[in-house]
């Protein structure tokens, strides 16, 4: 289930998971995850991420029906605007795993919000603090078996979500990512061709040493 | 140099790198760099992270010139608000490290403006299409053997950088990351008890299964 996935494969192969197994995830598989996370940088090295972990305990299960309800409706507004097929092309898989992933969203096994202390007025920068605490939790679950998906969802029920589990003011609600052991696999992810995220000298000069290994996968930008 | 770092390793090894040796950053380097870079997930996969890099192109020294002078202007405001030690403290040691940085930033191998593609207008929560990418750049660095460092200390030439470098409006400067060839080495990083930092089923309810390895090294909050 582990076996030792090196530092470079772990980047290009931490794919967004959003279908779980019931299986429970174990104490020391949480342990891993949240101490990988929470080795990540922050500014002045203040460490102001907090991650807040619900699994069946009695708030958890009142704050997960209200993510369960906001996700759900989330997915409605994105899938009228998106205008996604039903039928087995890439996007229509997708819009597939997305309407499971909110439908079952109650049986997740294990939800965190990624949470920032907050020091200063809000600003666009302070993610710096605490997306790469997320960022290293996803990439901790790929190495030991494990899978996630990082959200926005909760924002519709934010203030009933703070009011359950006792979030102060001053403290934001930065993501909320699902976690599990993946009912599919990890495996390379698709991106852009990186010349075309990448610069050298100016604002779209190319970088003539920006090259994509053979076999990568691509998405249309 | 390189060897096979482990993913869960990495996370718990990539420190910040203030102190280069003058050697440059292969193209190899570079390339393997921004690859692991780009692979960091996005809201709805948009991908909106551009990365430019400055090295000795014709722009990238005059931008180098700007960033370097608004680094050592950061750091005189830093130094006088937080009281370092002169000693040989972990703090006076810190102290030194930065002051060395910037008054040799003009040195550092690679200097990389991580940037966001807005779509909407400015928000807090837009790092999380950003800042991924950026901690995936520094976990990709550690895996090849080279370290950075992530600041906001580009602020106070924001204006003149982004005309410097044809940077526009709707684009916004993320971050700038130093990169190069260590001249320490990377190693376990200092955080505070990860049971300072995870709570589960309510805010500072205590998350009995988390815990540090032995040997962590810990700051104090």
């Amino acid at each position: 289930m582990t076996g030792e996935v090196g530092l470079l494969e772990g980047l290009a192969t931490t794919r967004a998971i959003r279908r779980f197994r019931p299986d429970p995830v174990s104490d020391g598989d949480l342990a891993a995850v949240f101490f990988g996370a929470t080795r990540a940088p922050s500014g002045s090295n203040r460490q102001p991420f907090r991650f807040l972990v619900l699994r069946d305990g009695p708030r958890a299960r009142e704050a997960r029906a209200l993510l369960g309800r906001a996700f759900r409706e989330a997915w409605q507004v994105k899938a009228a605007a998106d205008d996604y097929p039903e039928d087995d092309s890439r996007r229509g898989r997708t819009a597939r795993a997305l309407r499971q992933f909110v439908e079952g969203f109650e049986h997740v096994p294990v939800v965190v919000l990624a949470c920032l202390v907050r020091y200063r007025a809000p600003q666009p920068t302070e993610g710096a603090s605490v997306y790469p605490a997320c960022q290293n939790l996803l990439l901790a679950a790929r190495a030991r078996g494990l899978g996630g998906v990082l959200t926005m969802w909760h924002a519709a029920v934010e203030d009933e979500l703070r009011a359950v589990l006792r979030i102060p003011d001053g403290v934001a609600v930065a993501a909320t990512i699902a976690l599990g052991h993946p009912e599919g696999g990890h495996g390379p992810v698709r991106r852009r061709p990186v010349r075309e995220l990448v610069y050298e000298d100016g604002w779209e000069q190319p970088a003539p040493w920006a090259e994509d290994p053979p076999g990568t996968r691509f998405t249309r930008g």
